[in-house]
């Protein structure tokens, strides 16, 4: 992507985060529907709904929750926490309640951050059924013990809609598929979760621009419960899925992380693994690699023995690793819409490994090529090679990320003869690239190229 | 073990210190016999004998040696020797011999260690007919050059009897058996090896009062003669020994360590191994690995190729590892009682994990339990939970050594979602312990657990 | 080897360097036949001839290059440069140029190397038409931009021949066929690569005087071309080499190096990557490893994948890892005669690997072997075996390079016990060697020993 395009897709970004920042979201509600159509402004998927009752699996469909507005007043009537405010303010889930309590009785539904005492923490109650506020641990100490205190939770627990959206991009016939599962279920918190969807309908929307070799199923769900009827649905559809990622934590100014899929927690590193590692690995940016955890987002119910598809995910600022997680600090201050970019960019260079990786077998196999005679080599050293660069644009390979400077550099001669000597059909790109260290771009590019000349064909595009 | 219960059992084995350590043994020998009847007075096992002059394999049984004394006098008629005092001044399986003799031809009987000047050596002469003494080198340099000696070796080497013994408990019917292995043959020296058949006895008794999955072969013999001896006779009978240990140098004040099965040592560490790794992991306890080495203890003759029974050994202060071994500095003032209960307790929970490991698969793979509806999610964050206590203790589970409090903390919740992630059949509780870093007790108790709600199943009972 | 030995063939390594040195060589012409003709007064070998304009494989064996003299002059006729003073100031298959031209005609046609003033470059142009001179960047900047000079290159190049020489030496019927090549093609270059030459000679003669249990084949050919054509004419009789070394840059200054395998590379190095970092290794010698790459020598042809042989590669001062690398300062003043004679004794070692590697089978598996009632093991620690030398002396075993003390040092027991221990057909020797520690000769000839004492059988010969 050119300084021009990135910056343009900051700036979209920056307003998506503005705009869907304030609505409050959860499970399931209208802030949920409101969400799902401002992203379809950005790119084209289908919405979907489950009615409360449904029974996905071990789970029952919840209720449909609508929040009016929460507040709550001291005994003077000075009103001291207004969902409208801040919608953390309300446990999210809770049940309406309309009375005159005092503090003792108040006290246990109040929910602070001791050790971040300006926070008002994010808070839930899903499942059981309770009323709370939630609030800085600053406010919480300035309370009257003493007094008295007016509750009003206007919300409205019924039966209703799960919504969730989901989009099939990439080649309809493709044998291999892969998942780009995002969530959105949190309510006024930008890293954890707006950046995931943002980031999604953007590699959405750039993906169903291009002619794909591979099927990418693009999933957007409320967490847990969404993934959960998502995959009592769709399951049955699923038998192509390879594997994925799910989009989440990728705007945040923390360190770039990679999360393994639970294949590679088990020892064996699958093709998403790789293609996101060697991407990171490949542009030298510090990172981390988390291996597979039982906590964390819906990878939990895609890993299941059921379904086993191998997913990771990308992250800037992972979530559990910043102190601002689920707190009012998760805000637009806290998000850069640059780096969202950036990671959409990363995204993009997975999908070129996605797309491009396969095994070769030579078919020049008994001696090297004379890569003179056919214009590969340098008449003298260091020199560009014209005739290859034509070749490869007249055969339309290029289609991705790397501009054609970074690709016809040095390396192009040493990634033509790696591929000759290795091309038996039991390395694929991937691992020739991690064993060399040269760009994968450039052993895919040379590889087109070596195949335009009849020097290499395809053993097997890889799984 | 209560601290009451150690303090019981430590009290126990040091009474067996005491008895056992003045007794003089040998491969063979009235020794060997006493030593064997105060052991039953713990735990009973089966006494076998051998007669001399048996082939076994490459070897025969060597004539029975009879001690009744061995002094040493100057030509004043001084006492300068006598087996009465300390059994080790005879070179053990030494030939009679009466006579006077000039220091020239006393000197090549003499043994003595220049490094350790106050230490009385252990020697042998178990295959070559000789007669001799062992003495500190201090005593060895007040000797006369110029003087004379009378020599009174009063011992008898006859046919006779090799001694051993054995006990089977556990599960009769069990498809799988476990070794546990000592050697009962060294005159007055304290952890190797008196510290070996105390252990045993100790843990015998400890498994006699059990119900057990697995059956257990408790095998106490002289070393190596012993060993080779107890394979030709009861070689056949081993098909369904899995693996085991041999318990030697278990109560010194030194460094705790694991000696390797030969299978780890090519590579595949077996369930024996995984079990004492962990087992001393898991308590982070500061010790040592000691690859298998074809130095060592009767794992030589249970390894050879036509056994291959994987046997490896916990050890405080393993042999060739201080100073004191085999000399007369391994005494009862270099044992600690308290560190050989300490080892019962390390085999102990090596014994659950033999007993327990196994592989699961999960009833519900579709999606996430939810542990909610079935009192297994806590209510309010961090509290414990108190059903889950109660449907383990209905169901008998909880037969070893961690206590309730351990399992039940927070790591509860944890190894069930790992187990419903990874039940597949697999990993076994040992690889899942090993790659979460939770304690296997709290798995298996988390995997006992889920089974009774109906959620988990034994795919394979772990061999 | 004695020092006496090593000294004289120090002696005749540094006569070749300096009979060989002069020539002028390059991929075909007289130069080559010369120093063939000179190699075979050292030892025997076939010589083998392609004619220009042959097709191999995707190459054309080029025209036969015959260099007269090559002068370069100034305009008051002082001659300048002139390759009978030094071969490498001539484009190595310059076509024949005479004329007079300006500076900025000549300038394209000089070449040198500013980071190395005094150094003259070593530089071809085999596929290229064109005509050059190499000289020192002193030289080169001394030259007058304004003047006018006489360039007289007089060479040939005309169809002819291209000459390679090679050898099967060992057990003609073996299964088993291992390879040694070298190339001989550079001008007056030393180390890179006259060594290699000379060393390959030397081995080839060694090996011819013994009786061997593998065949080995020797190769001599100009590099690149002369691997393609060798597999070209030679590629069906190749069916049993099992691997293979290219000798190569093996008299230099500085570090010692083994370049691995491509097996390596791929993760499963093979005997001959073993047997030579094991000798590296056993020799405590400092060295590096160099994985294999696709820059090289000919392994890179034999390494293609129809023909997958392991080829690695010992160096003294390995290519690309000294300054004077294809300079003139890689002259007879940089390479030693005696690091090639050192060379030489690592190759047999290696050689002596490639022959008694093996896997055994105990004949006595059931328990550790009396070594004493065989005289195996020693009446008092410590003393050397006479029985054991003895027999091994009887059995004409002891064929190679380790000298009898070092074998029957204690680390004899230890080796029968390993042995007996593993033997089962899975470690070969090189295994058991390096996961013991103990030198694969010692561990050899006790294999050997047992053998003779009927405790041991030869399971499989090692491929």
């Amino acid at each position: 992507m050119s300084p021009q395009q990135k910056e343009s897709l900051a700036q979209e970004a920056g307003t998506l985060f503005r705009r869907l920042f304030p609505i409050c979201r959860s499970l399931t509600g209208p802030g949920v529907r409101q969400s799902l159509e401002i992203l379809r402004e950005v790119a084209f998927f289908h919405r979907h709904e489950i009615p409360s009752g449904t029974q996905v699996f071990d789970w029952i469909v919840p209720d449909e929750w609508r929040l009016k507005r929460a507040r709550l007043w001291d005994d003077q009537g000075a009103l001291l926490l207004d969902s409208d405010q801040n919608n953390l303010h309300v446990l999210n889930y809770s049940i309406p309640f309309d009375g005159v309590v005092g503090f003792a009785e108040l006290d246990p539904h109040l929910h602070t951050l001791p050790h971040l005492p300006q926070a008002i923490p994010y808070r839930t109650s899903y499942y059981t059924r309770d009323w709370g506020f939630c609030l800085s641990h600053r406010q919480y100490e300035a309370l009257d013990r003493a007094g008295r205190y007016r509750v009003q939770i206007e919300t409205e627990l019924a039966p209703g809609i799960l919504d969730y959206g989901d989009c099939l991009t990439g080649a309809e016939e493709a044998p291999r598929e892969y998942l780009f599962s995002t969530y959105i279920c949190h309510p006024s918190l930008a890293n954890d979760n707006l950046s995931g969807p943002i980031l999604w309908v953007l590699l959405l929307r750039a993906l169903q621009g291009r002619r794909l070799k591979n099927r990418y199923r693009f999933v957007i769900i409320p967490e847990t419960i969404g993934a959960v009827a998502y995959l009592a649905c769709h399951g049955h559809a699923l038998g192509r899925v390879q594997g994925g990622y799910v989009l989440s934590c990728v705007a945040g100014p923390g360190i770039l992380g990679y999360k393994q899929s639970l294949a590679a927690f088990r020892g064996a590193p699958v093709l998403v693994d790789r293609a996101a590692m060697t991407t990171l690995a490949e542009l030298d940016l510090a990172h981390r690699i988390y291996p597979f955890d039982i906590h964390g987002s819906d990878e939990r119910q895609y890993s299941l023995p059921a379904w086993r598809i191998p997913v990771g995910s990308l992250h800037a600022s992972k979530y559990y690793e910043y102190d601002e997680y689920h707190t009012s600090l998760d805000n637009l201050d806290f998000v850069r819409p640059e780096r969202l970019v950036d990671m959409l960019e990363l995204y993009l260079m997975v999908v070129e490994k996605l797309e491009r990786n396969a095994t070769y077998r030579s078919l020049l196999p008994q001696s090297e090529a004379m890569l003179g005679k056919r214009g590969l080599y340098p008449a003298t050293g260091g020199s560009l090679m014209q005739p290859a660069a034509a070749a490869l644009a007249d055969h339309g390979q290029r289609r991705f990320l790397v501009d054609a400077e970074k690709t016809l550099h040095g390396s192009r001669i040493d990634a033509m003869l790696w591929l000759m000597m290795l091309a038996d059909g039991q390395m694929d790109l991937l691992a020739i690239a991690q064993q060399t260290g040269i760009a994968f771009s450039a052993l895919a590019d040379a590889a087109d190229l070596l195949c335009c000349h009849g020097l290499l064909a395809v053993a097997q595009e890889e799984s």
